[in-house]
């Protein structure tokens, strides 16, 4: 099945087809580590970890690089605020950055560069680029010059023309500062370090390397000049990728990229979800109350284009579907190889039928939303199955493409209150079948509301009594 | 108060005067991460991270590396056993070691460097030593040259002469890669790669740094030529703390350290403890059993020089152990804010005494171990203390000492089982005193000794029903 993608290079839906056979360098912008990632975040990097998985389920070879940004105003600001070195902040918000994504089930990307570890290469790009006539040294800073890169905004549809205009009329209000620059259009590649400020030596004197330097560094020196996939959240498409497309085909005088591809924002009541804005949500909070899968399916259930509205309510509803899924999961049993079960040709069918649609729907760019619709009707042909070769079968499969979707399936109400948690409810349960066998239905009930109340639904039948969370 | 510390350089106990005033310039060699942290591990970092806590709280202004091993031929073995890359594996296990000194309060250094950072100025450092008649090389390994380095051994009270006479009477038997070697006393600086195999370029060819390099490259750029404290496990006195002293004296014509700290193992039935062993319990193991406080507690309570024998048992006595201090902590409230809390002389005294007592115990050579028991001693006498407001004051400079040993003083019993847990247990006290108060006294103490069985201890007072985690 040929997969497409939306190019926003493009501005259109293509057939994907990697530079190098079943070969797929893939890049995605990862964070500025200053404080802990929101649900912005882990939207993004959810999206990006099912892409990744979905292209290896699909045979192809992935190189994945995601980088991490550990030199940056905010990190420096942010420091000074909490009184450490930024090197000892960002290394913290590192950790909190990998603690997030793991409790999120996101996977390591294969490379995971970090700014400062590439200071030396960038230093030599910036050289490459001046000796090419595409950057030049103004007081200690290099900027580029945009306008020797005439395919300038071809990513974000700017027209380079009306960008040195409006530049031009901007000059007449401009700062010291920027009367370095030929143009304000241009943008910085290396900026000299005051005295005491964090920096690096360079021909150019004491400094630290513009933002969008790094990507352009790293993805030469890990990936290639060329890659298929550059990923991103939809922010980055202007200036961010702009720059490094700029950067890094003014240089090799190749394609940087193949396909662009940006997820959409987190929105709370319409606005954009950043730390800017103040209105986020950290991980870590939502995690205390939603389970990882509830939070990736959440993120998933709308197409990575297209702008999430967040609300906790929707995200609770996301919580309950969620069961289904678990309870049809759970016919799977512990093992997960499907090798010699077994079904009949009925359940086959339906297995197959999901298969072929949720690859279609994936092999769509990427609609998790429509794959996991498909999902949700497998699990509840699962759990409306009576045979229990066939369900055992379908589960199966279905855990199979879960997991491409990143799920753990892992079934809260055993894990949730630890081991003490799961002994406590039973002890409650064999109190109350104690008071019915007493007659005592006053108290018997009593335990079961409480419990309730209390988010457990004891659920009794003709095999005995058993519970879950709701 | 005068701190001593034993310095393995000299064999003594010696008066700790750093180089620089109150500046302490220190370094501990950290982990190779190719696997999970063990016990060994905790105790090494817990300890060092409490004498640079202690440090600071003393009035030093410390600057504080820890290394971490991210190359090396554990990594790469045990990366392609996996089927990974050796970078990504570095990378799950950095990750994993970061968790793991989260969960047991260790803080982040002021510095982390990764040996990867440092192959520019690995190389250079090689350079410079090749320039000085200290190293050569051979077939694409460089080698420093032992014989070169006149107070070789000094560290580990080897003599030079005899392990030259003992080299020879060894090249009878060597194999045709040693023979590169002048010497087999003689330690690789660099290790040419093969075909395949990791390397960066350099001017002996691809290949990659020996393990000793690491940190004489990190301490020279990041703390100077000549530092304060190295410290680091027993097993590393040598060779490789001899080969940093080698490497970085025979360049910088200097004392790499003027302190050389080591901390025992901890043994298993007398071995040590160690992943090559087998018979170690990762630290993830230990903390699904024991809090974060108990651990540091059973480490700390040996003083860090000895070995500790580890049993289950040893771990659980201190876990019981420390509800003492819990509950005395507990009389601090929740402001730790000492400003204004007025006590009376004889609390005040009490108070004193132990300050005095603690600071005596960790002046001297840091022991932990003193230390603790005065810490108990205090913590009983605040436990029997009538009075709020002495009690009040007591509890917060215990909680300050607490925190030098880096002790979180959280209560496990609102926390181990998340806020449900805790929910769980006041409904099943509820039913108790239902049963009570219907006289059924066959329920009431069936939910108490269950409660018990379950490790939750229930307690009657005239103030009404509490518990706590025994």
């Amino acid at each position: 099945m040929t997969i497409q993608v939306f190019n926003t290079l493009s501005g259109k839906k293509e057939d994907f087809v990697p530079i190098s056979g079943k070969k797929v360098l893939m890049y995605a912008c990862g964070p500025t580590v200053y404080d802990l990632s929101h649900l912005g975040h882990a939207r993004t990097f959810i999206i990006w970890d099912v892409v990744y998985r979905y292209l290896k389920s699909a045979g192809y070879d992935v190189t994945f690089a995601r980088n991490i940004t550990d030199v940056d105003d905010k990190i420096i600001n942010r420091a000074k605020e909490v009184g450490i070195g930024p090197e000892k902040l960002a290394r913290k918000f590192t950790y909190s950055y990998w603690h997030d994504m793991a409790s999120l089930n996101v996977d390591f990307p294969d490379y995971e560069p970090r700014a400062t570890e590439y200071i030396t290469q960038m230093i030599a790009f910036v050289e490459q680029l001046i000796e090419g006539g595409n950057a030049y040294e103004a007081g200690g800073d290099v900027y580029f010059d945009v306008s020797s890169f005439k395919e300038y905004g071809k990513l974000g549809k700017q027209d380079l023309e009306q960008l040195l205009v409006g530049a031009r009329e901007q000059v007449i209000n401009q700062d010291a500062l920027s009367a370095l620059k030929k143009t304000p259009v241009d943008f910085a590649l290396w900026k000299r370090a005051a005295e005491g400020e964090l920096g690096w030596a360079s021909p150019w004197g004491r400094g630290r390397p513009g933002w969008h330097l790094e990507c352009s560094t790293m993805i030469k020196h890990i990936l290639g000049e060329s890659i298929d996939l550059h990923v991103g959240g939809e922010d980055l498409v202007f200036p961010h990728h702009e720059n490094e497309i700029a950067q890094s085909e003014a240089l090799h005088k190749k394609p940087l990229a193949k396909y662009w591809l940006h997820n959409g924002f987190v929105q709370i009541s319409s606005e954009k979800m950043s730390k800017s804005l103040g209105n986020f949500s950290t991980i870590r909070d939502l995690l205390t109350t939603f389970s990882p899968d509830t939070i990736r399916l959440f993120v998933l259930q709308t197409h990575y284009r297209n702008p999430i509205d967040f609300t906790l309510e929707s995200l609770a509803a996301t919580h309950a579907g969620i069961q289904r899924i678990l309870k049809a999961a759970s016919f799977a049993g512990t093992s997960q190889n499907g090798a010699g079960v077994e079904a009949s040709p009925a359940a086959l069918s339906v297995a197959e039928k999901f298969k072929s649609d949720f690859n279609e729907a994936m092999s769509n760019d990427f609609n998790t939303a429509i794959a996991i619709s498909h999902l949700f009707q497998f699990a509840d042909a699962i759990n409306k199955t009576k045979d229990e070769k066939d369900r055992h079968f379908q589960a199966l499969v279905l855990v199979k493409h879960a997991s491409i979707l990143g799920l753990t399936l892992e079934d809260r109400r055993l894990q949730i209150d630890s081991p003490l948690g799961s002994k406590l409810v039973d002890l409650l349960l064999n109190l109350r079948q104690e008071a019915k066998a007493k007659k005592d239905f006053a108290s018997s009930d009593l335990i079961r509301k409480s419990l309730t109340d209390l988010g457990i639904n004891v659920m009794d039948s003709a095999a005995g009594v058993t519970w879950e969370r709701i």
